[in-house]
């Protein structure tokens, strides 16, 4: 008996990565007998659960999301002990800004385990058109099926009540503009274990977070941020802020960097870290970073960057 | 023409407080014309807004909702510049805080000057029956009714997902065992400029801040923590951390004690303040309260109180 006749929850399917390109897609959904590709992914949501990395709840979460490229795009909830709570990831926001980071446009669809929270049903109200995002639960059984995101987030605050139509929203292309940009403090936290000897390392962190920073959504606080993390093995993960209308759903660098460093696959730990933020704004991630960075792995050094910024501009 | 004959837009109302006891509720109606104490909540609300501190949206929101004990409960949108936007606290969180820190048991009616963002919706689930809690929003104009919160969070994700049904929910009466107590740090955050001296203030805000995480609601973590903060004037206020089964919507304690100085009236600088958390915990705040009072007053004193709890008690 061929693979394809066995029932869907016995095939052990192994995901390929974190994003699946269009003929691998097309392939895989051939392969389980789907028309659609929209029909694979509840098939590939409990391969995606086994990436989650949730010490604090247990409670693994995978969602699997189709862009409009045809490429699929996988996102997993991530946890922090030692740190509250708003440092957790959810896999919505994981898939979401896994999209971003690979030039995405829009999601027509996604599949994920468990129904959605409300922090993340208002979080995907960043992406243009969010109202006609299907959505559709696992954890429904049989009856799962792709329903409009208004229907999980009827009457929605969002994007529209605070900017003008024409403000590019999560996954429109961005360029902010950085102004002029200045070192202006370098230090480690916690107990200092050394300098980072080397300077091209110091460079591309640098540069991966000022490239993050210039594609950062922060149309609300007008701070575009971007924060980046070396680890042992010289490899650099970058992240951008992404705010929400609604404010505390926003999704920090140092998250975003986080769900970077997953879907990279590196498994050692941090050294060094550089974040890009504005100087005196009315948003800063240092103090966080700083916690983060304390509670997770407190030898990495970081260096933080300021862009100074006339708000005319 | 008598008050009452004045179209309500007309008549500014001043709030007596963030708390209406039951009379004054009663009498505030009957002055406006209502039968029901329901139908004054939305007059409120235009005069909650006047108290917003909003410095980085400029967008005050304001929320009134009516507990079953017959009391008003106003809540308040709060921001921090300089601080990640998860700082912030939304005028239906005040509300519901403010809610469980005069004991109320639940929430029947909640009137909001705009529609309530996801985060809110999902933080509004730690109620019991929290799908029966009606929300009014007043910009909806005269087409504004009272709906139940199950219209605005259909399929919602929350306690009964992850807790037993007898675990106490956020207005559920809580007094959670903090084992043995521990004084294990002290200092300052930021320049120091010189110690509390006075020991009785340092005492009552480790009595406050002890309180508060009696009182917390941490069923999530298994850590509840308090905060409490003095102001210069002797003034100590102290707020109990309340969880979200969607971790992120947690709202806490330091943002807690915040909405309690507001609620105190309290207008002068932090000058101490203290943490109360679980040893080893999975949930830690300190270095988020160490954050806060960088941005917020550096020169704030900062004591941190551990408690130890074996996982089995
Ligand atoms: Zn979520
Ligand atoms: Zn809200």
């Amino acid at each position: 008996m061929g693979e394809e006749n066995l029932p869907q929850s016995t095939v052990q399917i192994s995901l390929p990565g974190f994003v699946i390109d269009v003929a691998e897609s097309e392939r895989l959904a051939r392969s389980l007998g789907h028309r659609m590709v929209d029909d694979l992914l509840p098939s590939l949501v409990p391969a995606a659960m086994r990436h989650a990395q949730v010490p604090i709840s247990r409670f693994p979460v995978g969602a699997v999301g189709l862009g409009s490229s045809g490429r699929i795009y996988i996102g997993v909830n991530l946890e922090y002990p030692g740190l509250p709570l708003h440092h957790s990831v959810h896999a919505e926001q994981f898939l979401l800004c896994n999209a971003a980071a690979h030039g995405e446009t829009w999601i027509r669809s996604i599949a994920v385990s468990h129904m959605p929270c409300g922090h993340c049903r208002q979080f995907l109200q960043e992406v243009r058109d969010s109202s006609d995002i299907r959505v559709l639960v696992t954890s429904d059984g049989p009856d799962a099926v792709y329903r409009p995101l208004s229907v999980l987030l009827p009457r929605p605050f969002g994007p529209p009540d605070l900017l003008h139509k024409d403000v590019p929203l999560l996954l429109d292309s961005h360029n902010n503009d950085l102004g002029e940009f200045e070192k202006v403090l370098e230090g480690s936290v916690g107990s200092c274990n050394g300098e980072v000897e080397d300077s091209q390392l110091e460079k591309k962190l640098r540069e991966e977070a000022e490239r993050a920073a210039r594609g950062s959504h922060a149309p609300y606080s007008g701070c575009p941020a971007g924060f980046s993390v070396a680890d042992s093995e010289g490899g650099v993960y970058a992240g951008s802020y992404f705010e929400s209308a609604a404010y505390n759903p926003s999704l920090g660098p140092i998250q975003a960097a986080m769900i970077a460093k997953v879907i990279g696959s590196s498994v050692t730990d941090i050294v060094a870290a550089a974040l890009v933020e504005r100087e005196n704004g009315l948003v800063s991630h240092e103090g966080t970073a700083r916690a983060f960075l304390a509670a997770v792995v407190p030898s990495a050094k970081l260096h933080v960057y300021r862009y100074k910024k006339s708000d005319e501009s």
